[in-house]
C-alpha cells in the first residue's frame, strides 16, 4: 500500500461531539493538530444521542422500522454532525468541507442497515485536501450504485474511518473516544483496568469482537489488510492512547490483555437436533439470511445420535431468529427451542492463551470460588468465552480481572515512551 | 403543458407533520386520498421546529453560519421528513418511497440558502410511479451539478412543490396547512377572516408577496406559468380549501380579496441622494449582489435636486444593507442614512383595486380614523401598501379588514359547491 506522509484520519464517535460546546473543543483540537500534521480527514458519527432519537422517532410511526427509508432517516444524523463541525472550523479559521457518503464516494453493497464499504472514489477528497482544507466525512454511511443511501451499522464510523484511511494511504487512523485507549477491563467496571500503549491487531481484533466497545472488530481488520497503523486515544484530551500495528507486539509477553463483557446477549437450544448431515448448516443460512450474527456456536456430542446445538446471539435478534425457529420446531429439526434472555458472555483474551496451558482453568476457578456457575464454554487460540447468568456479569468481570491483573505490573508505566 | 390524468402533488409544511402523532395523521390522509388519486407525490418540509432547532444548533458554533456547510446541515431537516413519512405509510401497507432532491434530481443553481430550481429530473420518479408507489420528496432542497446541496430560502417547499407539479404535468399541486385556504385576513388578527372558495394566480401572487403566508408567491408564479391548479387547504381535514386558477376569477367581484401585513419589516432611508441618472439602480444593484432581497421602494420628487429614496426590506437583511449604506456614505452618495426597525407593512389587494377608485382612500381612512399615522404609502394596479409604526399593526389590520369586509355577504357559503 502507497502510503502518503502527513495524511492522518481523525475519527470522531458521538460522545466525543455530544453537544455544540464538544463540537467547538474538537474544532479546536483539529485546529490543534494541523501544527503537526500536513493533510487531515476527520470522519465523525453523528452527535451525542441523534441515532438513537432518530431510532425512538422511527418506532413512534412504525411497528418495524427497517431497510431504505430507516437508512435514509438515520443517514440525516451524520449529516448534521460534518456540517456543524464545518461551520465550528471555518469559525476558527480553518479551511474545511464537509462530506456526505454520496459527495465522496464511499460505495457499498445494497444490503439496508448492515452495508459493507465496497470501494472508495477519493477523488473528491483528494482535490479537496490539494485545495488545503480539512475534508470532513459522514461516518457510518454508504451510497450504492443506483443512489441509495446506506448505513453499516452499529459502530460502522469506525469502518468509515479504517476504509478511508486504507484508501488514502494514511499514515495513521486515529480512533478518538471517550476513553484513554483500550483497557483491560471496562472501567465503568474495573476502575482500575490497565490502558495498554501498544498491541497487535489481532489481539485488538480478539477483544472487540468479544465485546469491548473501544473499537469496531472489521475497523481493525481493514487497517491491519492495508497496513495502516490505529491509534485509540482520548478525544478529551491530547495524550497519546493505544497503538495497534503490525509487528511482534510488547503485549505477547501477557498472557491475557483484556477481560471483555457482553451483557445483552442470549442464548438459543435446540433440543434433539435431527441428525443428519447439513443441518447445522441449514440453521445457521437461515440465520444468516436474515441478518442475524451469531455470536458464538456450541455443539455438544450426540447422545442417542441426537444433537444439541446452542447459540449466542445479541438480544436484538431474537425475536427474528425465534421466527425461523417456528419453522425447525414444525418441521421436526428439533424437539424443543430454549430461549433463555438472561445470560451474559464473559471473555478472556490474549494471544498467548493458546501457547500458555492453564490459562483458561484459573478463569473457571475464579467464578467457581465466586459461586458463578458456568453455562456454557467456548475457546479459541486467543479467547475463552463463558456464558453466565447475566445477575453475575459485574461480579465476574471483577473477579477475573484481579485474578490476571493483581500482580502484574503497570503495563503503560515501562512503554509509555513507545506511544504517539 | 401536457398533463398527466389523475397525478396530483400534495405539499405538507412543517406544522402539518410537526410531531410522530401528526406523521401518522399525514399518512392516514394520504391513504385516503389514493381512493381518488391514481398516482401522489408528496412533497414534505422539515418536522415542526427541526429547522429552526438546526439553525439555532449552527449558531451556537459559529458566528456567522451560512453557505455551503449551513445547506448541508438545513437539508437533513427535510431528509429526516421524508424518511419518517415513508416508514409511517409502509406500516400502513402502502408502497411508498422517500426520495432526497439529490435522488430526485431536482437541479438548481449554486447560491447556497437562496437557491433557484433550474430543472427536474422526472425519470426516478416516474419509474417509482409506475411501480406503484407513492412518491416523498424533499421540499426546500436541491443538488448542484457539482453534487452540492443547496436550499431555496423560506418557504422552499412550497416552490419544490409547485415545480414538481409542473414537471411532472400533474392535475394539481394541493399546499396542504395549517390553515382552511386562503383568507382575507390572518386569523390570528382577525379571527373572522372569510376564505375564498376560489382566486385567481395574480391574486393569490399578490397575497403572498405582500406577507400572506399561506403560500410562497414563486410557487404560485410557477403555476402559473404552466397552468397548475393549487388547491391551498388544511392537512387536518379533508375539507376543500381555496383553488387558485386561471381564467375569469369569482373573486373578480370582490374589490379586496386580502388585508396583508408584515411585522419583521425595516425601513431604511438615504437623504439627500446625488441626483445622478443610475443613482437608484447602483444602490439597489449592490443590495441584490448581497442577496438582499428588497418589499417596497419609494422614492419621493427631488427637492433642491437632491432626492431622498426609502426602502422597505426585511429585518433579517438589515445587517447586510448597513455593510453596503457604510460605503455610499463614504462616498457622499447620500448625506445620511436612517435606519428604522420599527415598522411594519399593512397591504390591500385585489384585482379591483386598479379600476375601482376610492378604495385607497377608504383604507387610509380607516387608519386615519383609529390615529394610525401613515409613514409612505406604495401602490400598484392589485395591492395598496401602507407602512405604519409596528405598535400599531395590529389594530390596523382589524380596521382594515372591517373596513372592507363588514358588510360584505360570506364569500364561501354562496361557491363552495365549486370547490374540490
Amino acid at each position: 500500500m502507497r502510503k502518503t506522509p502527513g495524511l492522518v484520519v481523525q475519527k470522531y464517535g458521538g460522545t466525543s461531539i455530544g453537544s455544540s460546546a464538544r463540537v467547538i473543543a474538537v474544532a479546536d483540537r483539529i485546529k490543534r493538530s494541523l501544527q503537526t500534521v500536513d493533510r487531515l480527514v476527520v470522519v465523525v458519527s453523528a452527535m451525542g444521542s441523534t441515532t438513537d432519537d432518530l431510532v425512538a422517532l422511527a418506532h413512534k410511526v412504525s411497528r418495524e422500522p427497517r431497510g431504505r427509508e430507516m437508512d435514509l432517516l438515520l443517514a440525516s444524523g451524520e449529516q448534521i454532525a460534518v456540517s456543524t463541525l464545518g461551520l465550528a472550523l471555518q469559525d476558527r479559521g480553518v479551511p474545511a468541507v464537509s462530506l456526505t457518503a454520496a459527495q465522496c464516494g464511499i460505495r457499498t453493497d445494497g444490503v439496508f442497515n448492515l452495508a459493507r464499504i465496497q470501494s472508495i472514489d477519493t477523488r473528491r477528497i483528494q482535490g479537496e485536501l490539494d485545495g488545503g482544507r480539512v475534508v470532513i466525512i459522514t461516518g457510518f454511511q454508504g451510497i450504492t450504485d443506483s443512489h441509495e443511501i446506506t448505513t453499516l451499522g452499529r459502530g460502522g464510523s469506525d469502518v468509515t474511518g479504517a476504509a478511508v484511511a486504507a484508501a488514502l494511504g494514511a499514515e495513521a487512523c486515529d480512533i478518538c473516544t471517550d476513553v484513554d485507549g483500550v483497557l483491560s477491563a471496562d472501567p465503568r467496571l474495573v476502575p482500575d483496568a490497565r490502558r495498554w500503549a501498544e498491541m497487535s491487531y489481532e489481539e485488538a481484533i480478539e477483544l472487540a469482537s468479544s465485546g469491548a466497545k473501544v473499537l469496531h472488530p472489521r475497523a481493525a481488520e481493514i487497517c491491519m489488510s492495508y497496513g495502516v497503523p490505529i491509534h485509540v486515544r482520548s478525544s478529551f484530551t491530547d495524550e497519546a492512547g493505544t497503538w495497534i500495528r503490525a509487528g511482534e507486539s510488547i503485549m505477547e509477553q501477557a498472557e491475557v490483555v483484556g477481560v471483555t463483557s457482553d451483557k445483552k446477549v442470549a442464548k438459543v437450544t435446540l433440543l434433539n437436533v435431527a441428525d443428519r448431515p447439513g443441518i447445522a448448516a441449514e440453521v445457521f443460512e437461515e440465520l444468516a439470511d436474515r441478518n442475524i450474527s451469531i455470536r458464538l456456536i456450541i455443539q455438544s456430542a450426540s447422545s442417542e445420535s441426537r444433537a444439541r446445538i446452542t447459540f449466542i446471539l445479541d438480544e436484538e435478534f431474537v425475536d427474528g431468529a425465534l421466527e425461523a425457529l417456528d419453522r425447525w420446531k414444525a418441521e421436526q429439526l428439533a424437539s424443543d427451542v430454549l430461549v433463555d434472555r438472561d445470560v451474559a458472555k464473559i471473555s478472556i483474551v490474549g494471544s498467548g492463551l493458546g501457547s500458555t496451558p492453564g490459562l483458561a482453568a484459573r478463569m473457571f476457578k475464579a467464578l467457581a470460588r465466586e459461586g458463578i456457575n458456568i453455562d456454557c464454554i467456548s475457546s479459541s487460540e486467543m479467547k475463552v468465552a463463558c456464558v453466565i447468568a447475566s445477575r453475575h456479569l459485574e461480579r465476574a468481570v471483577k473477579v477475573v480481572h484481579e485474578e490476571f491483573f493483581k500482580a502484574q505490573p503497570q503495563p503503560v508505566a515501562g512503554v509509555a515512551s513507545t506511544g504517539a
